[in-house]
């Protein structure tokens, strides 16, 4: 029997939609029918994870409180910074025997599953907000992984090239920036990267970066095909 | 203030997609919180809405009531042909007073609005399911204007391009095809045509036609953003 995914979306909207054209790109269908039902509270008016916390948690658990009494049986939420924000949607599900796929889990075991494959590796760069990053830093410790991170005026442009997107800018010059600070984190000693903001996908493709990245977006659409289907 | 759409998805799942992108490409937003709040049941196991109507007329009223309470003010459906089933969705909204958004009128309007700038144009071309053409014609004589439709062999195949929509082919051989259907209707003395199917815009643009064509996926996204905003 498959299962309904619930989906708290909307940080932001564009990677959402994005979000859920990877999911039914990664299921098998020869029709509508054999696609997973989804049930999605896209919000943009959730506070800003970075700035509020504490507002965003408390909205993030009635968003997933609603999604379960909606007929979610599977929830995901499409932004790696929010999950630091997770508290009230864990809680949710527990209470009403949901799972919750932890997109950073998923991504740093994802990561460090190829790491696996690759001996020697042993420090990957990190493209995420600053709260991603404590997300993913924090993760890859405790696999063993150092993580590599942009800082000073690279970070500012990682921020800005994220609320670029979210205005809508994804074109070549923001394309190039990204590039190029994968490649920074390339030079710092990185030797492989994972993309741990929903936004990045939307700027730099894996087949393009300078080494080899894990993409938090897919990761996550993989893990929600596996668990509803 | 803003209100929530809601949205009655999954007819098909890539259509619904595209369609969010739609609003959120109709929306001027400098981040996140510009864009409309959208809840939504993509459900891709409506029941066919050609070959089991009544059915999907209880399943869609029943949507629309989850999203009624999941906080839905204005409650669209981007599938055509599941319009000649929305008596549920109307009942419901009704009830709840929530408005629901004709992509039908919508579109029939659009179409004889541009029509109105081009005096002469009587005779409009359909691009729809045969439920979706039923419709259409009642819809299109209402505004004092005949539709033109495939027959036969042509018929046939522009629903065996939307059921392969619906597998995920959206190739080069698919869109030449629904390029020629379109010329078949013009052929036939259509002056204009209506893109009345959801799937179609993911086949063949407005600006490839070869008449002026109104995108039904378009006209909602245009109507849902100026009723949210």
């Amino acid at each position: 029997m498959t299962k309904i995914l619930g989906v708290i979306g909307g940080m932001g909207p564009a990677a959402t939609v994005a979000f859920l054209e990877r999911v039914q790109a990664l299921t098998p269908a020869q029709g509508d029918a054999d696609h997973i039902r989804v049930v999605m509270d896209m919000n943009p008016q959730v506070p800003d994870r970075n700035t509020w916390p504490g507002e965003a948690e408390v909205v993030l658990g009635r968003m997933a409180a609603r999604l379960a009494a909606a007929g979610a049986q599977v929830i995901a939420m499409p932004c790696n910074t929010a999950h630091a924000q997770a508290a009230g949607i864990r809680a949710v599900c527990e209470a009403e025997g949901l799972s919750f796929i932890d997109m950073i889990a998923a991504t740093a075991d994802a990561a460090v599953a190829a790491h696996d494959l690759n001996d020697g590796v042993q420090r990957i760069g990190v493209l995420a907000t600053p709260g991603g990053e404590r997300l993913y830093q924090a993760g890859l410790a405790s696999r063993g992984v150092e993580a590599v991170l942009l800082d000073g005026a690279d970070r500012e442009a990682f921020m800005a090239l994220v609320y670029g997107v979210k205005r809508g800018d994804v074109g070549e010059a923001a394309r190039a920036e990204m590039l190029r600070l994968a490649g920074v984190l390339a030079d710092a000693g990185a030797q492989a990267l994972i993309a741990g903001c929903t936004e990045v996908p939307l700027l730099l493709r894996a087949e393009d970066a300078p080494v080899r990245l894990t993409d938090s977006a897919e990761v996550l659409a993989r893990a929600c095909v596996g668990a509803c289907l």
